[in-house]
């Protein structure tokens, strides 16, 4: 069965963006009265019929819909500073939305080398490995932002910071309570700088250590959202 | 301090081959008495000083070394049915190398698409992020095996295939017990044929379930090896 992205989904007025009807209609050649699968990033999941195959404007119609599709028990989010190589960081958003986030931040660090990212080719992995894996909550993708904003302005439950450095830390394991709003820090390479760990330390990050082995940005980030979703589930 | 690999390292006689000399002598331009570190990976890390930096056979002088350096309390093999995009088999051995693994056997699956590998490139991979995440030793990366061979020789303790399928499953974390030999089966993008599945718990392997997501083949991988891992922390 085909499934289909339609962020702006009217149950009283049906169809598909351009880009979906495109697919839909002239890739897949999806016919009159086919069945689909939609979802709108926000929960929703529809089984569906085609109306008028359209590849401007593709119609269905609704047959049934579940709301709270795959909904998770928590709140993840991960804030990574870009890696140099950006296929790098792509990966890292295509698996952790195929395991389950709620919200990325790509952040710029002291030490971070690549300082811009193309936010809209990054925001279509994201779409495409939430269809990929038939999930109907769609992660937020921020903006690059500082990460001095970040840590001073949110309002998760659990923070942690992910670092190199020889301090006392904890293990997510340890520290992590059920079923809460989290937010975890990945510094870029060259790891945060000395500044970043003491200013996130004073707004109420908590140092954590993410096992034995040298990780590499991306690697650490999902092994930080692989353990959030384990031990919540 | 830069790694090196020295798969036959003999203490009495130390030297890089070809390819890490000219890593060594040329591209980093290491000189007479800089201090190096090398792994043989099989669990033994030196340091040393370079006494004759040549570029087709740099000699080095052992300062100290160590045995069983990181030593993990489990032995963990997974075989993987190659993606059909190579690339996606590549991210998840340069991974699992990071994360923690012992072997890796890529399968040939009834319904896999891709039917050859290059196994010295991927090897390849494996060193590198062996290198890039300082162990000592270097997981074993098997030729491109028929999934019958390896369903019926094998001497491990615990055996889960993990497959799509309605069948009731256990999870790895239900059925893990810790410190032992595990073989994990990960199937091709078509999933385990009928017959593969019932050929594989005819021979012992327990069906488990990599959790609510619909996971890509490397993903899936990954994430059992991330589970064992973390549970035999």
């Amino acid at each position: 069965m085909y499934l289909f992205y339609a962020p702006d989904l009217n149950p009283a007025d049906c169809f598909l963006n351009e880009e979906e009807s495109r697919h839909c209609a002239k890739v897949l050649r999806l016919q009159k009265d086919d069945l689909i699968e939609i979802v709108d990033g926000k929960g929703f999941f529809y089984r569906a019929k085609i109306s008028v195959p359209d590849p401007k404007k593709t119609c269905f119609e609704i047959l049934d819909s579940e709301s709270g599709f795959g909904k998770r028990n928590h709140y993840l989010h991960i804030a990574i500073a870009p890696t140099k190589n950006i296929e790098r960081l792509e990966w890292f958003i295509e698996k952790a939305t195929e395991i389950g986030i709620d919200e990325i931040t790509p952040i710029l660090c002291q030490h971070s080398e690549r300082k811009i990212i193309n936010h809209e080719r990054l925001n279509k992995v994201v779409t495409s490995a939430m269809k990929q894996s038939l999930k109907a909550y769609h992660p937020k993708l921020n903006q690059l932002t500082a990460f001095s904003s970040l840590v001073r302005d949110n309002n998760n439950s659990q923070k942690w910071i992910a670092y190199c450095g020889d301090t006392k830390k904890t293990s997510i394991k340890e520290a992590l309570l059920l079923q809460q709003n989290y937010l975890v820090l990945i510094g870029p390479e060259g790891d945060f700088s000395p500044q970043e760990i003491k200013l996130g330390l004073e707004n109420g990050f908590k140092a954590i250590t993410l096992g034995q082995s040298r990780l590499r940005t991306e690697t650490a980030a999902l092994e930080a959202c692989f353990e959030v979703n384990f031990l919540n589930r």
